[in-house]
């Protein structure tokens, strides 16, 4: 049984994303709405430099749209920090109701379809955003930045970034379709190659959607993966394909789009909620607005460890959620 | 604005509960499905003895309805562990799509909200459930258990418990109503005194359902919050008479009605996801589908703090979120 979730009247109002320095000086980084080159983002520590992102990232939402605080249902929220305290940190103060999510970097999608479902029902507008910092995520995955630990080739950088979407009743970017991901799990248990770990979930999810629709990738403009890397990324095509589906040229990854992998020595690309995130907001949706892409699908792509059931030797289980944007254009 | 968000044709079709050792020798012990005396649920690490716990209350819950797993389009599931570890292991390898969800104790409630929302929207059915574990908390939050730290007379004890729900178009206890909270921010730094961190919420979410709806606590057979304890609920109840509502005998806390205080040496009494979850699940839904409840608020309260948040000397933001459910009987 798929179930493809059908939305009639949510649109992406507005949108904006706020990014840190790597990213702002990527091949992507004209296009951010924000580029903040203190990593610090004013903030004492880490997590509350992530918190502090988010909140500028909400409140030029705001600002663009005109739309005030008071008059927003509900706000989604989610990041990769234990207990997500980055998104309750940044929310707190503003009286929006909150409901906080846990997708690992599926959030974005996650979000979307939840905020898109909550916002035809209550029938008013709902923000949805997500977010994740270089530096915080290092201190809490791997080594303090200080000890300047190696990465290895197929470790993927956590981008410092958040993207966040005004759902209303009008816009020029449609939400039309929802798929909720299966977990999946590759048995994949090195913590340093993600994008292998989730390549499988992203796969199932594409697959359902195809067979359930009738679909095939040379139906939309764009289908991107929220962050699989390079190898993650690889990895997708050559499951689709022997599933017997070629992806084509539609076929593309944000954690791949959102550094130059050359000249920015970032391995196998972005990661982190913030990744789709940003991206999102930062370059699909502009193009969406001007009519340059009619047909997208989104897909975002989380992988649910911790470091305590890496360090448990536990397999990687992971998701991935499916959103269908369209250009009203 | 208030958004009270109405449910035309939801129910809890069945619900199924489990609990560890100490919330089976308390006051409800007769009424949850599974009372396990080992801790470890089998498992190696307490971790997966939390994803087994919560994979046990999924299986009874297809199990007492009949449903099968390939009929369920949607399991919405939180847990207190860092990167909800416990949710995603224990929904992983049931094929069943999934969407997790971050409230801290206030999970229970969300995943109502959202598992209503999306049944509702799929015309399917939806589980929701939530856990916690003492073991698994105090070792992510507190001190290792070797350790034997004493507990201060305001902290709470984790229950060990999963509260699981099917949402269904039909079933003798409706689901009417939810409110989404808040995030208040009581400026409580003490992260032994969750209760008092999180009372402002209950009571703000309360207010704000009592004033949209035009009703009052005696309109009410029952009026739960998820975790407050003994200060907590006490600090609520005198926030709602600064604000003109005497909440009366209909209030009580889920925290305080699982264990016996006095004989249990539970010091301010339960919390933690699993505590309104197993509550609900094991007490209030038997007495809703039997009609000796014929309304009740159920009101999640979750304090969104971190072991780092805490250390950082952070104060502790909260969020209530409220759930109306009513006896067909």
């Amino acid at each position: 049984m798929v179930n493809i979730i059908r939305f009639d009247n949510v649109y992406i109002k507005e949108y904006a994303s706020c990014v840190g320095k790597n990213e702002g000086e990527g091949p992507l980084g004209d296009w951010f709405d924000l580029k903040e080159n203190d990593m610090r983002f004013g903030e004492e520590s880490w997590e509350m430099a992530e918190a502090e992102l988010s909140r500028r990232c909400i409140e030029i939402l705001l600002n663009k749209s005109g739309v005030k605080g008071e008059d927003i249902a509900l706000v989604t929220g989610g990041d990769l920090l234990n207990q997500c305290i980055a998104s309750a940190f940044a929310v707190s103060g503003s009286d929006i109701p909150y409901l906080g999510l846990y997708g690992a970097c599926s959030t974005c999608a996650e979000g979307m379809i939840v905020g898109a479902s909550m916002a035809e029902k209550m029938g008013k507008d709902v923000i949805s955003f997500a977010s994740s910092h270089f530096c915080s995520a290092e201190k809490q995955y791997r080594f303090p930045l200080e000890y300047g630990g190696q990465r290895t080739p197929t470790s993927q950088s956590t981008v410092t970034g958040c993207g966040s979407f005004l759902l209303s009743d009008s816009g020029k970017i449609k939400v039309t379709e929802g798929l909720i991901g299966r977990i999946k799990d590759g048995n994949i248990t090195d913590a340093n190659n993600m994008g292998a770990a989730m390549a499988p979930a992203a796969a199932d999810t594409l697959m359902r959607y195809f067979i359930s629709t009738g679909t095939s990738p040379k139906d939309f403009d764009v289908i991107a993966t929220g962050d699989l890397g390079v190898e993650g990324f690889e990895l997708a095509k050559q499951l689709m394909m022997t599933s017997g589906v070629v992806m084509g040229d539609a076929f593309t990854d944000c954690g791949i789009m959102i550094y130059d992998a050359q000249k920015q020595d970032m391995h196998s690309g972005g990661s982190g909620c913030g990744c789709s995130a940003s991206v999102t907001a930062g370059h699909f949706c502009r193009l969406l607005e001007k009519g340059e892409i009619k047909k997208m699908l989104l897909i975002g792509t989380g992988a649910l460890l911790s470091k305590i059931s890496a360090f448990q030797g536990k397999t990687i289980p992971a998701v991935a959620h499916l959103v269908k944007l369209e250009s009203v254009c």
